[in-house]
């Protein structure tokens, strides 16, 4: 069933003002910021990021520092465009992820995590999905030799300890949001993408096979659970080059997506990574691109690296689910959405 | 008392081929990582954030996320230069320090802390300090209605805090790394800026009143004394536009710097904030900017905020002192060093 916010938040995209209304409440974030609303938000969120590292922390992942800017960056960001510098002469990324230094890190210290900031110039139309931000947080996890089976199981247990917190530590900060939350009791549902496709087609929504599911049919799948639940399998093409193809069967990917209940949508997404070195240049050239810009990062591989598997987790749309909240820039005190000037 | 690790790094600089067995070593960051010495610096750096967060969150200082682009950042970066990306049209910096959205939220939530990414294009020369990185990350705590006294009480105990914690956690780390530390005992000593420049006379630097102390004198500084240590009250005109002026005592700020002991120097850099409109506009001209680009802030300023004090303290320096590291890129698995292309 669809959260009434997640409706609410629909209607409103609808309203001929919705861009107008929403540059000028971003225009002041600074008093927006002051609401008991927005500071319930704020701390529930803080008590979610100290859950997430207490959870990971305990099973011996080893917090790093973010890479911010690098020559190459994830290039594996459907629709958005990279944001450039200019490092002393040399054009640089601002880091849209941080999948490249997860392989490099999993391969040293076996477990490790990254509260990593991204910064994706997305499309404008995405303001009305009231899930995507230009800038945003995501928790990296990876792990070396980990099957994506296991990946889904360490997701899975971080989500659970995180509603557990958030409801001992933050009942107060719930209660001013009208937010009724529990921590989900059995296993998550694992549907595989054909399945998934499957049940959209009864839902009324047809997506072409081979294809990411677009984020409106995401919502339907979404609103159609009562729990947070993983689809795996995506097929070769409609994702990332640093997801594993699975080497007994060809055109299925190695990798998984967790969707939230309550049309809240895409909450995680992960997978065992592509290492070998040839493996890895096949990938890149078949998404267009020149292997030569990855420069490091390819000369890492042919010097060889661990398989490693992991996953990221949206710290802002964690947030807006825990709230269950309209939109994700409310679970930002300065966002950035796209082509909108604001704090 | 210089400790080795400081000399050595400053014998390697005096040595014709430093830039290029620099630049080689940094090419080859993802195998550096991999030695025990790099891991056991970095999971002393994984225990130090985690006792950072301990000492804050147990004081309720809250944590937000950190801000990584927006319309204006931080100017107070002495000789370094902001790095810039297209954003729809609008040219915004890559964040070089959190400080305008440290008032904004320690207005709202009282008490706030953000683990900060930076970005400051550092000049060429700074390579040679073994002190600078162009992406490093700050702890940027911000406290509403506190003094800069109540900011250096709680800075000491932070730091207190870590050693201890990093004692408990990383014993095994430090042995590797042949470093022995102990947790302060006593208050830190409290030297005005008038006097720090009386001792630097003494030990042979000679500073102007009024600007700056060079890094080289605060490394000489650094190394008289044996336990970290506050200077307060700089000069106005030494400073960013944000560090208040003493109603009292024009021309003196009510500011702070912590150093390290051991030739390591800048640890902490805090100050009570300008946070009255008019009083920021004429500082901010007198830095010889143009008021106008600090849009969104000044609309803020004009429309109130409160009294705050902080501090910000850099990892990798921290990390640098914990582990008696030659230079502060041996903190970071993938450090940008100004002018050197590397992962």
């Amino acid at each position: 069933m669809m959260h009434p916010s997640v409706e609410r938040f629909e209607k409103w995209t609808r309203s001929p003002t919705f861009r107008e209304e929403l540059k000028k409440l971003l225009s002041k974030s600074y008093l927006h910021v002051r609401t008991p609303r927005s500071k319930a938000v704020l701390r529930v969120q803080a008590v979610a990021l100290e859950a997430i590292r207490e959870y990971l922390n305990s099973m011996g992942f080893v917090e790093l520092l973010p890479p911010i800017i690098g020559p190459v960056t994830d290039p594996g960001i459907r629709g958005a465009r990279q944001a450039s510098i200019d490092f002393y002469g040399h054009s640089y990324k601002v880091m849209s992820s941080a999948i490249l230094y997860k392989q490099m890190m999993a391969t040293a210290l076996g477990r490790i995590y990254i509260v990593s900031p991204n910064v994706r110039l997305e499309p404008e139309k995405t303001i009305y999905t009231g899930r995507h931000l230009v800038e945003f947080v995501q928790v990296d996890v990876e792990e070396a030799h980990a099957t994506y089976h296991r990946a889904m199981d360490v997701a899975e247990g971080l989500f659970k300890h995180v509603v557990r917190r958030v409801l001992e530590r933050a009942g107060e900060e719930l209660k001013l949001l009208g937010r009724s939350l529990e921590v989900p009791r059995g296993r998550f549902e694992r549907i595989s993408y054909d399945e998934a496709l499957g049940i959209l087609e009864k839902l009324g929504c047809r997506v072409d096979y081979g294809t990411e599911i677009p984020w409106r049919c995401e919502v339907v799948l979404s609103a159609y659970f009562e729990e947070p639940f993983f689809i795996y399998d995506y097929p070769r093409g409609s994702r990332g080059f640093y997801d594993r193809e699975d080497p007994e069967r060809p055109g299925i990917l190695r990798d998984f997506d967790m969707l939230y209940p309550e049309g809240f949508g895409e909450a995680i997404s992960g997978a065992e990574r592509e290492y070998e070195y040839e493996k890895v240049v096949e990938r890149i050239k078949e998404g267009g691109e020149d292997p030569r810009i990855y420069g490091w990062y390819l000369e890492m591989l042919s010097d060889g690296i661990a398989p490693t598997a992991g996953f990221g987790i949206g710290v802002e749309r964690l947030t807006r689910y825990l709230c269950g909240l309209e939109a994700v820039w409310e679970a930002r005190p300065y966002p950035k959405l796209p082509g909108i000037v604001s704090p």
